[in-house]
């Protein structure tokens, strides 16, 4: 037995032995938890070699100074909610998931501010903050599974991104762990700083490719006063996108604008009921929150302005209703699965003004194509969760679903807007991101991924193609 | 005539023809330009070699592709107001004064976005933005002057900075010429984006160092439906900061809450008085804005929240009383080299409940040391002005100044702070950067640096000791 078969078995006795033994417990080789923490939300799927549980900053230090000697690529890894593939590992690989590093640290009322491990579950952490009267905005679809250490690899965004912006407007420092097993503190722990390149930045949204992320500084806010949520429906598509231009132009900005189209509401209706209508071809979903009185005016004005773009307005009465909205949006996603086994899901971004065109040119691409493509995402701010979907065992049909990706990326680029959003690049997105980064760019980015990881053990294949 | 000196005269040939011949009419090296484009408002100054004034991107290009053909450095610079001397050129250098890119590009009222050349006066910027009713925040107190790119460069900050962030918070995307002569252009014109690693942050606030930016694509804002200003005197200065501490605890996020020691209102008064009342030890000057009804009644919690801490509250009735008002703000910095002919202004940030303490600390600190130190600055975001007071000509006073600021960085951190809000490193701390910044992360930056100007020739010296 010699050649790379030799070298796999060396490198599991490698892994079921040492690495068990450097932390006993917090280690396994166990095919069920290889499968178990192989994939994530893109679909995609390869088993590593091991997968470790950090307690502490030490565990993980361990852990990367282990896979460095050994030339075992580090796979770092939140709740697995991804939608790229940014946390799929090789073969071959130790995924290292920061679960058990799951402590709010302290929250500080007066500063505003607060110090949390990775681990910690979005929305648990807006619930903590709750009986401080605080607010953490990001707010993933995800959000009662995804953790902020996943949040702030990835930047994630959210409905409320449009009023408070991305997670990245929320770091303000980070404890991480470099591939060689240094320690850096990136940012400060007040509102302002400009001493030196702004590493925190660079690290969020960094995909886990530079460096493990242990410990999260976030800023948060006063949590408002009050929220009212409406909901518009339109028979006409454009008319929907056109309402939204009008809302914002006149100086109202929502929490959340977001939008389903006829077919992501129908999907809803079909297979997890909420009691939307289905006889609409678009709904937005609006969120206003501040004083009781200004969003009551607000609410006014929004009102008459769907109207005047013939869309019918219905207000939340209650905590009730407005769960139910909500409830609608976040089913989306899954009941989309029950139209086809597979989806296609690209979260394109164009100036919000061109969101009719953007819509009308993918309901074109779907006629031409034969292919059906279900979009819903967040009007507001032109992120438009596109979804082709597809059956993968009918070969042709899903062949001819992936081909449309790269025109639904080139009709993005062409209007002024990103292939990515709020999901990242990953392994999905790879293949494109030379579409919208030049070569240039491009350079310069993986000559930084090199200052931080010379070896390329972190995160190895994500990004760049 | 060899050696040092004869490169000197080659160099100056150089400067004089070829490079004038470049670029006709955009290139001095006489004397009086190299007087005038030398020093910023550090005090700092050594005058460059030559001064090129670029019309457009191509420009910019040909001037970095012959410094680098020729080994000359190139210092970008807006219009010299910052505060660290992060523009002020090294001798045998070609200081790159983008003052004639100046050019508003457009505004797009509808996706709330303006492309700006990076020559454009901040406070122009603002003027033209409020006849489409739109707002864009950063607000140094140099607006009159400054510059985006400056502004985008340092990352500066402002009073706004409270509600509304900094620089950093607005930049979509940026154009910038590498130090190799190659142009990039990162970020999005869309509001998400997290397409590859976020190198419009990472140049954001690099201070000129990593590449020459020739476009700005920011977003801006809906203008604020009404503004209240008011003042509150305070015969106490720890009631001043508790009462700081009371107003943002209260949940109300003012967008300016700026305070003034006794000693710079006396200051003002002096030497440009606008009537404020000389007995107090500090005052806060808050400004308000958004929705009429609800500043209003924010307006009067403030007062409550004064008066409980024995502060008194002056409205600003008028317009003329509000500009009245900033005009003190604004006169503080001019007004304090009446007091001593030369200041060392320093703009430490702590967490903000630490205000108070820090303003004991640097009392004290100047009772033992003889040492007037005059604060004022940004007090809702722990941002604060120190200004240690000496006069030059006075060497051992001089010394004995210069020796206070790294015990006020020093109280600065063991507070949790960072020795720069708004004005970054520069010249002038770079000697102190090692106290907050530790080698691993600062070799990551020299390394990233070097990524982007492997050869030293933009904007060096800066930053790094």
């Amino acid at each position: 037995m010699g050649g790379a078969q030799g070298w796999v078995s060396c490198f599991l006795f490698l892994m079921k032995n040492k690495f068990a033994d450097l932390l006993p417990g917090r280690v396994s080789t166990e095919p069920e938890d290889l499968v178990c923490y192989g994939f994530d939300a893109s679909g995609l799927e390869a088993a590593p070699s091991a997968v470790a549980w950090p307690h502490s900053l030490e565990d993980v230090v361990e852990i990367m100074n282990f896979a460095r000697s050994n030339r075992i690529p580090v796979i770092p890894r939140g709740a697995g909610t991804g939608m790229t593939g940014g946390s799929v590992p090789d073969r071959s690989s130790v995924v290292v998931s920061m679960e058990r590093m799951n402590r709010v640290l302290g929250i500080d009322r007066d500063n505003m501010t607060v110090l949390v491990e990775p681990g910690v579950i979005n929305g648990h952490l807006q619930r903590e903050l709750e009986r401080f009267r605080l607010f953490y905005p990001p707010d993933p679809a995800s959000m009662n599974f995804c953790t902020i250490g996943g949040n702030v690899a990835e930047n994630a965004g959210g409905p409320r991104a449009l009023k408070y912006g991305v997670t990245r407007d929320y770091v303000l420092g980070l404890e991480a762990v470099l591939p060689d097993g240094s320690v850096i503190k990136t940012g400060v722990k007040t509102a302002k700083g400009v001493v030196g390149y702004d590493l925190t930045r660079l690290l969020t949204g960094s995909e886990g490719t530079l460096a493990v992320i242990t410990k999260i500084l976030l800023r948060v806010l006063p949590m408002p006063e009050e929220v009212i949520t409406l909901m518009a429906l339109f028979k006409d598509l454009e008319q929907s996108g056109n309402a939204v231009t009008a809302i914002l132009a006149y100086g109202i900005i929502p929490r959340t604008l977001e939008f389903m189209d006829g077919e992501a509401v129908r999907a809803v209706e079909n297979f997890s009921p909420v009691g939307l209508p289905t006889d609409v071809e678009a709904i937005l979903l609006i969120e206003l929150d501040g004083d009781p009185v200004v969003i009551r005016k607000e609410a006014e004005r929004i009102s008459s302005i769907c109207s005047h773009h013939q869309g019918e307005i219905i207000m939340a009465e209650d905590e009730e209703a407005r769960q139910k909205i909500w409830e609608a949006r976040r089913a989306i996603s899954p009941a989309l699965y029950h139209l086809k086994p597979a989806k296609i899901n690209e979260d394109i971004v164009v100036p919000r003004t061109k969101i009719p065109s953007m819509l009308k040119k993918l309901r074109e691409l779907s006629e031409e194509s034969g292919i059906m493509i279900v979009c819903f995402g967040h009007a507001g701010d032109g992120n438009i969760h596109v979804n082709i979907m597809a059956d993968k065992e009918n070969k042709p049909e899903y062949e001819k679903a992936l081909g449309l990706v790269k025109e639904v990326f080139r009709m993005t680029l062409d209007l002024g807007g990103t292939i990515s959003g709020e999901h990242g690049v990953g392994l999905t997105k790879k293949d494109y991101i030379g579409m919208e980064i030049s070569p240039v760019e491009m350079d310069l980015m993986k000559k930084i991924k090199n200052v931080f990881d010379p070896l390329n053990i972190l995160n190895p294949g994500k990004i760049f193609p």
